[in-house]
């Protein structure tokens, strides 16, 4: 294998813990910041001819991530790299899937376009938000999925008498999911806004008096949503409340939300750094490096990925 | 306007309709098709420098009505219109999206790509599967809704005590849109394959008992899965059923399916052509001329579209 | 080798026979046609890293076979595939190779094009229409000849004294190339439409008094163009006719034609498919399967194809 | 009108005489020659946002000639002309449009390769080589026909018993369209080698005995091929000898070989400037000027340029 | 005129200057940045085939404000703007012209691939670091010059017995154009590390005793270079030191060194937004916007913009 | 090692023995030059899969030569090469980098495209005019360093007292890399124009009285420059006087000047063709064969390039 790997800033833990599973060390290279913001980036060591898999999320501060990684897919092309494969396990942007209203951008598509033009070979991701953003791309993009990581805990964990439930109308696929493998019943929540500038109101639909509920999301940012939809479950009869997220955003207040909120235990991945002060009793963190481990040895020895999927 | 009219031969009706409320003759072209099979298309008039509008469903026969598209776009490309904007009221192939298994093609994605190699500048379309479906191309994607227009049908024929219901997990959204109109509540079958080949288990997931249902849906293809939802409701209590859907592709042998089930009433559009045999009394069918014309003159005197989608 | 052959829908039986002379089986892939007339191509093993060659004839139903090409390639991109090289033993649409008149498309170029777009990395063809058609193409292009496996034919047959005829102008070359390998004279059909809307003038040009004739040609479509020559050449003193021509298109009501025509034998390759109700006895089909499978094993092994066109 | 003309050095008295019928000036540019042998372009006058023509024959020296073309063009778009419209009145490199052999290039495809690329908005040419090159652009092409020009000369000449003829057998179709116009029956020149290295044999196909020829060619290079057509006409009892070209390419030593032949006169057009010293009294040259300049002003004004085609 | 102007957040003021000297109004435009640093971009007004002129200096926070500008101008494309012009004052990273070393990047010219494929019609600009960046782009550039506008500052100031020195030998051309406005003699300091890691020798060339001196460069960021210059030209025994730049990017601590450093005024232009807390009285800024504005009217008129070169 | 080498005509000393140092054989190909200056290219060999090396200076007769070679990069990329590595060792046209007055093209950036469209791979340079040509491409650019070459001759010369002096401003950077590595100051000649159309007046600008004096300049086309700076370093006292520079384009008279001029000795490289008729005893020319054939080595065993530049 000429495999080589290489990561930015974004998350260098998760890019570790992947370089030691696959016993393949971290490539060389600097990314200088210079005192007007701008950066430079060196590759420290030759890549003529290499396969390169370049681990970067494009977590916060997003802008800084995405232009770090369009730079150094610049340098690594231009350094006569042979493929140049980059590691996505939180998807910037995703969420500018459409056009919501009128003369809005589509950032997710449009980051896809720049990263293609850059000179990128292929993608490997992670819960994309809409699974139709692999479209966005004319290369092959290789989503891996988390929810079965996360259902594996629950698995373990046992709890009985459960439902799912999605905390908005566009969730219910990824609930769908989890309900599947956990076999037990969904609802979801409903929010309808009377009037614009009004406070939303929530309703439950489906059947949750009594049960135990876990709120499954797909990134947890501000978590107001799964806060609210908690609120709403309660008031509605719930037991006691989970939730999790493949992809732990956490912006601010989040932490502090969740520390609040109703919810017992919010399960999240590492697709995302959680820096230490975040890192509270109720967040529950399980690691996706084995299987992003698991996801790149088969593309370098060019074996089916697929399995990865059942 | 410099602006010329032409239509392919999907949906000619409609295209003569918009035609009428534009008070734009539908320009001269000729399609010939071949004992082979091999489509000849000659425009019979001069474009250059004009704008212009290209009316074709992408429906049943779909890879027909494609290949005619793009080779009508290469011949107006080749005599040197100015833009040419395709207004696809149906857009074929829109349900391939993703990557649902591995090895799948995306081909909603492919369809994009190859309209603009051929040539387009401009699509306008109606109520797209996926609204991400306008983030697969790199120009102008002008998406008009019909669910307004089916909305307003249904308040002027003021059903009472109404529970608008998705057929299934993923189209919750476009159920909540048209409930935020309606202002009622409401509830989705839930579907669950128990085990791999075995039939599906359906669950209506929210309160529809005593209640009068409005099931709500993009395409009515097959119709099976409405009717399996209208049948799942009955079973739960609900009272009179009724359905639509924008787009009524109604492939063999969904009129039968409709004619013979419980739902009282579907109501499509005619983005897809409904041919003599398949207007049953059960279906009624509101036009998008007027919605089309409208957006059509807002583009070509480059006005605003967005008003069309309060 | 990392070859592996895959077949689409319009020629499965000649994809058979290379398969088998390569010894190398054909993929698994399935094609699945809706109730609404789409397509839905799953390919079932992994194509990851492997070059891949792919085989289909455009032939009728042209568009639907264009379109499982095109989305199949979609689908080996997506897959991974290293190198998708498109085998298309019978090229549709090759006659709409230029304007003819003002404001035609040029379909051949448009289906090029998006064969390119689509991300196909080579076409291996035989005798295209016009040799311009590899230009249109910015990928290699094998062109092979099927003039000479036809022409070997006629030399076993050892007919006396031959003039080797085009049914047209623009046939001349290739009746050249065919009277070089017999080592015969030639001589033409020269059509003259003396106004609008009249039939065509037929008029002999070269001596063919008392001579057996072979009519070539390179398809045979509506088998109108080599009827008429063949009356002509009758007219004008001609012995025996037989014909030629690579791709047998025989679009209804073609096989009548020539089974009343004063054709005593025409030669075809099964570049096209032929159904067996077509299979008369007038019509002698050669397999170009050995050709192709010659080919593919030099592309594969890196080896000049150049040998197979002497 | 916002059209400015430009000209670079291939044929300038072709474009004094356009732009005195369009009366519209040649615009103001200079192309340095520097003593290592670069040429540097300068546009004189502003051409932002308007719609230039750019005339330039891409005759003898050719790569010059193509050279220059390209880097105007490069000025052109980087000056923000609106469109680049090029005029090529003889396209160089026609001949290369296939690939005769195996590993050669098909520059006439490559020059229309690196023609877009430049920036170039639209081509017009006249009597391509092949229709076929239409095809290799992208862009919109209006070829214009010289034919009907020469065949005008002939009708006004009003020879008797005349047969047209092509001189081998690739230019059947051109023959045969002047033998249209002139209401007059066709033949032609077959040429064989017997064996390679070996001359050609020439064999006249069709009746020519005792009749006035006009032997038809596109383009007049050595002459050779004219010339040894003339000998063997009249050794098959041909009478009165005529030939013409579109395209005076009449490169050396080509004027003396007419100068000798038994062809009495030589109809081209003024295509390819022809200096002073080939100017014989034998070769009669027509103006392509009001055809390019109603061509010109038909496609400033968008108006259908296919009249110029009856 | 249909010309639209925006801005966006990186220099306001010289907008809204730039705005009145026009009397155009800016465009109504959101920029909302959530909690997770994602921007969101919303264009309040249409803009449907109107010519937009943007403007965005990519200073710092650059890699914030570049991804501003490539998210608005896909904004401007999906909602249908005829050009979309943008405006870069300032143009980040464009000392990353060239790979100094192995492994690096050529960011700038990675900013303008993406500018492009985000879907910019054109850019305007002032003293690209290197006038090379233009040949980056295959759009048009128009490149302003701040040069002159300093230039007439010091003409005005009238310092007495001039010599224009450049702080390294890369500035040597911009020193050269601002002595030959001046027509004073030039002189520039000389670099040069006798070793790796030791400290750079300054050595002035040209001779500059008992001179009032002009330090020219482009930009000032660190300050470091103006300074040591400074420090080496008064050692050389140079009476007054002035010096200047267009852009005044001054990264921390620049202006405490500044303010420290002999030199006794600075001149720069607004193309950088410069915050309160660094207007100090040594430096002058002047404005850049009238030159802007007339440019932009140009363009918009589409009449040459190279007087203003003069 | 695949690897295959061929030349075109610019400079076929070099190519060979670059191929003798290599041990590989220079390719059969032939360029037929027609009677009408059109180019016929044909590999004589196959390619099929081999990564190629094309050596091609695009010296004088530049358009010829770049022609050429836009044409071979056409037929290698037609034949299936694997790669098509250009080694260009002098590239024509890199002063036409940037406009330097308005409506002038970048000609070295259309070259740049040009090449890229035509389907180059890879560029393998010698000192580029500027280095930001790199960034005109889009794919990997190596560029190799004549300096240190040169450097090393004066080195092993042992030439006493030197000042290095660059003949105008814009070479200073050059100048300073050479003086790094003789350790010796450096100074450089200030040209100045004091009225259009006047003479330029010369000024050294550094101290050179009593020292002996090497000009550096990167390509010696008319040899004016370094001819007037010469006798500019005279007057102002310097001792001896050599120049160097890489490229020796040496267009006429430049060779007759250096002869007359005070230079006691030009340095350059075999990167042009020097013609027997030029190699007087003045100048010394140093292969960079050595240097191109381990590059080209490196590069195909894909190991770093970078270790050349040190």
């Amino acid at each position: 294998m000429s495999m080589k790997l290489f990561t930015l800033n974004s998350n260098e833990p998760l890019a570790e813990e992947i370089s030691e599973i696959l016993d393949v060390p971290l490539g060389e290279s600097s990314v200088v910041r210079f005192s007007d913001g701008e950066i430079q980036i060196t590759i420290e060591e030759s890549v003529r001819g290499d396969d390169i898999y370049l681990i970067q999320s494009t977590a916060q501060p997003v802008n800084e991530h995405i232009m770090e990684l369009l730079i150094m897919v610049d340098a690594l092309k231009r350094a006569s790299a042979k493929t140049i494969n980059v590691v996505i396990p939180y998807y910037g942007y995703a969420r500018q899937d459409r056009k919501a209203r009128p003369r809005e951008p589509i950032t997710a598509k449009l980051i896809a376009n720049l990263l293609e033009k850059a000179g990128v070979s292929r993608v490997v991701a992670l819960d994309l938000h809409a699974p139709q953003i692999q479209g966005f791309f004319n290369i092959p993009v290789d989503q891996l999925l988390g929810i079965p990581i996360i259902a594996q805990y629950y698995k373990e964990k046992n709890i009985e008498d459960v439902v799912v439930v999605a905390p908005d109308t566009s969730g219910l696929r990824r609930a769908r999911r989890m309900a599947d493998i956990l076999d037990v019943p969904i609802a979801f929540v409903d929010r309808r806004r009377p009037e614009p500038h009004m406070e939303e109101d929530l309703n439950v639909v489906g059947n949750i008096e009594g049960k135990n509920v876990i709120i499954v999301d797909d990134m947890i940012d501000t978590a107001g949503t799964i806060d609210q939809a908690a609120a709403a479950l309660l008031e509605n009869g719930a037991n006691e409340i989970y939730a999790c997220g493949t992809h732990a955003v956490l912006s601010d207040p989040s932490v502090k939300i969740i520390e609040d909120s109703p919810i017992k235990e919010l399960v999240v991945t590492n697709s995302v750094y959680l820096p230490e002060e975040k890192r509270i009793d109720k967040i529950v963190s399980l690691s996706v490096a084995p299987l992003f481990a698991d996801a790149l040895t088969r593309v370098q020895k060019e074996q089916s990925v697929s399995v990865l999927f059942d």
